[in-house]
């Protein structure tokens, strides 16, 4: 089968391709042919050595995927040949709270999705909506899950409350479908009006723009009658933290969802941008296998379907890790094999 | 102006008309023109002394209702002249939990809004949502409260969950439009072909047929791929805990919102009810101010519009006490002035 | 090694002594000589078919124990040889939600502690405190992790609450230890004087003579300026639900943790039963790995210790089945090896 | 009577005496004769300008303080002449979450506590545990409500978890004490010999010296066998919260109690604070008056008694301020009357 792996640092590309032996499932193991896989934000970082957690080298890339079950291991009871099925970012973590020993994750300590097969353990994989194309499927693992926990993990969002999200990042984007879905009120920013009309078309209620509003933060108190956001997702860290939380109701969560850049920074705080809330900061990193199931079981009730924004194949993988970074787009960045 | 109180005990009518003179607000109240008030279950038990707290003789009845401030007292800042409110079922309970010294109730112990005009506390009074009728609008207090603190007080519900309710009682009703909302699916029972259309067209995405499947938590199973139902709305109490309960996720809520009804009764559970889940019961009685807030928020977010089954003026309130008794219809039965 | 083993369906003894071979531990797992095993009312249900989930015929019995690990599989990280542990009643539940692929249990569809030797998974493993005798550590997975969880599983309990304990089962009198570790007042009830004395030295702030208080839930009310308790640890189910109900504050919990009894039984609620609170009915069956631990570390940061009433040895397992099931005592009946 | 009140702004002394007619309560309204006052450092920054909210020019300050009913409000029903009470900080708030309508505070924007008699709303009142002396039942208020909710408004610290709290202030002493009445494990910090010994005697576990290991937050690791501390209650804020990160366990809780300090300061936060867990920062602005009965429930039931540091009499009560100015010492600065 056709594989790529992470190249050695320094290498030119951050990937190379190369043939090997289809693996063989053991006994609680899937094999998995590959359909659809994407690309996030963390394996640019992996390969420039920003991810905060420490990877392998030459792991085959990519924690994001989805497929056919080939073959099941003589164990496996939850799945079997033909079913469609994607892949929790931990494997090892199935539920409730993130251990030290369950930091393995696909695409970075195990062999992810860029590969025409991939063996999964039967307790990573979770059951792919029906509604759901492969590239759509494959859209759900990293940005998907983590905009669910932003959202959904403290019990704390209702209905009618207001969602704040910054910019058009993957998980904002999710964030803006799930948060209507919820029945919440959304407020998002952009600077671009073509990407506020999509905004908008998505669901999002309200489009500030943070470059005509660099305060934009009081634009979203007047938007809500001066009670602030109810819950921000926010993805953005140091340039926004401040505006976040001058944005945020009194009893307001900020998600902290800081997506690393390219190098070191550092969070500032003042005085003022705490005084006019109690707000909570909450930080999520991704989620369980769990988390991969509620938020399936939610797509699938709302009908809803992951942006996707444009589509690579297998041998122009290189080609999408170099548009992926130049241009984040509108939505998921995939491969389709 | 034109007012209903309560009729002695034994009276032919349960509601006797009057003319009073207009109330004066305090200054820390709102006179309010009454534009609707809406029927609720818990008006008949009032009047056949079912229901479980003492009310006052000769009180205004209805806890339900909306109008708009006609006076406000020298103190009132929340409301002016001119503002559409309804109010808090009880009108002390502001927020945080109920306690014994908050028992004051619209209707029952404080006059509510069978009455051409009502004083209101303004920390009872709640701005109504801008696009809402005013029989609409009227609708809110009681059974949109109640089935609201069903669905989100526990902080457990999430959108992909499955909520099971029961007939089509005010609170079911409102209960499938605010699990919708939520982006949860709904499976509701009812025994009409007719109903069970309109429930559909409600938003309900299953509908069992209880006469048909007296068994009926073994279908609700079936149609959850045996997980069993989230949150089960439980309106009825005796005759159905044992099914709901069968009918229960491992880890669901039943939320018991059990509509006292014409004699007493009694919850029976076998050990076999329970064996299949460890389901927690809870309890709702209505909800505070901050609930009632929390529910129009909703309300507006989502273009929610409560069920109004049928409308009668002011002279004919005790035909729509009558009617409403014998035939609660599909939606709330109300009272437009 | 030595063994005991369910005896089969009919048989006049319980269980039946045997030699086998000591077992080899595979790669993930631990090879522990026993040191202390403890009865619980499961056990006897499981001998007498009232349990109510299945058990593999001919099973080693016993869910509760503790020993020294003497091997581990080459896989282990973990523990080594020498560590003190003991283990999950239910092995394979980890942390999070009980779901339907987790339902082993040890001494009832695996092999359980009633032997010289046991083989556990790593995964179901925990560190005894160490302060501990083998006894007092044998005492914690069944009923300690019960008592644990129905005091903390909701996150509502706080020091300074009111804890209503029932009898001088395990599992209360774990919870009267628990509760007062947690800065709560603990009530409790017995009819035996002897017994309200050992109450009060394990830290219960007032003791209630149900015989001679057939109407105890007045009582409780009383010793709580008529708030009612807050939280009900409710191990006996039918005989005392309506009490607990009629004991319980406006927002109290009751912990209905049913220990079936010889034939089936049924709960009977009366609208009265109801009336004086919105009172939350959960439920528990143990826990998880996850919840043991932090009743480990509970236990380790109060120096509690288990109340332990008798020891048998291995020989005499027999008479401790029949001893336990005739006079539950006060503690708990342990086996030491 | 004799009163004190905020001096104009730029005087030499904080406060001026004066005497006053002794005011007579409104219909809800207690008259309670002061028997014991606190300081606090908030306090001190409403001298200086540097409190976050706006004060009432003249006030009489103080926040905390105890005394008994002298005469009750024809409508007062929970309270009668002889009770010995305290007050919310917030007289307004009585539960559920903060409002913009609920801001007046004691000694602030509403007379306090340092006056020979005070007013208060019946509905701001609370009882005070029998045992507590009235310098240590006055101590409450403020710094005791704010340790308490700072550890239990969350509802996920448990028996057996790690509190850390920082230095000798009044809110790190009520929370090494509240955790350790409800079983938690305390880690503490102090640069000074003789204040870690009265730390130790107070209950706290372990004691780290901040000066000999700047690096502070490794120690508490060390301490934790790794895991790190599950909740901080962060008292210092700038100066520490980098180290109060790394010395968070995974699901950590940060109560940030930001003291505000003499000049505006900044929160600074690497990536590298932020590596080592998915803490989460929480905030809390004392509490409500629900909370202060709570914490009165919880000292009755633990028999806990508020660290009094040193007492002035009501004519030095300028001499108090510049005394707690000064030095904080180790426990409240009363003044007793």
């Amino acid at each position: 089968m056709r594989t790529y792996r992470l190249a050695a640092p320094g290498s030119e590309k951050p990937i190379e391709p190369g043939t090997e032996e289809r693996p063989v499932p053991g006994p609680a193991q899937l094999l998995v042919r590959t359909r659809a896989a994407a690309l996030n934000r963390r394996d640019l970082m992996i390969t420039t050595g920003r991810y905060p957690l420490p990877s392998r080298p030459g792991v085959v890339p990519l924690s994001d995927g989805a497929g056919e079950v080939v073959e099941a291991g003589a164990d496996v009871t939850r799945f079997r040949a033909g079913d469609r099925v994607t892949a929790s970012y931990w494997p090892r973590w199935i539920s409730g709270q993130l251990r030290p020993d369950l930091l393995d994750q696909l695409g970075c300590t195990v062999d992810g999705w860029l590969a025409e097969y991939v063996l999964l353990d039967e307790a990573a994989a979770v059951a792919v909506p029906g509604h759901l194309t492969w590239a759509e499927a494959a859209a759900l693992p990293c940005a998907g899950v983590t905009a669910w926990n932003a959202l959904t993990r403290s019990g704390l969002l209702t209905a009618g409350q207001t969602v704040l999200t910054l910019g058009t990042g993957d998980v904002s984007l999710f964030a803006v479908q799930l948060a209507k879905l919820m029945g919440c009120r959304v407020i998002t920013t952009t600077s671009s009006a073509a990407k506020a009309d999509r905004l908008k078309a998505l669901g999002a209620d309200e489009v500030v723009d943070y470059v005509a509003n660099p305060d934009w933060s009081g634009e979203v108190r007047r938007l809500t009658g001066g009670a602030g956001a109810d819950l921000v997702v926010e993805t953005q860290g140091p340039a926004t933290i401040g505006q976040s939380l001058r944005a945020a109701a009194t009893y307001a969560q900020i998600c902290l969802l800081w997506v690393v850049s390219a190098r070191p920074e550092t969070l500032v705080i003042t005085e003022d941008d705490l005084s006019g809330s109690l707000a909570t900061i909450r930080r999520e990193f991704v989620g369980s296998r769990t988390d991969l199931e509620a938020l399936c079981r939610a797509v699938e009730a709302g009908g809803l379907r992951p942006v996707v924004d444009r589509a690579f194949a297998f041998d122009d993988a290189a080609e999408a890790y170099a548009s992926f970074r130049d241009d984040a787009g509108f939505g998921k960045v995939v491969i389709e094999l």
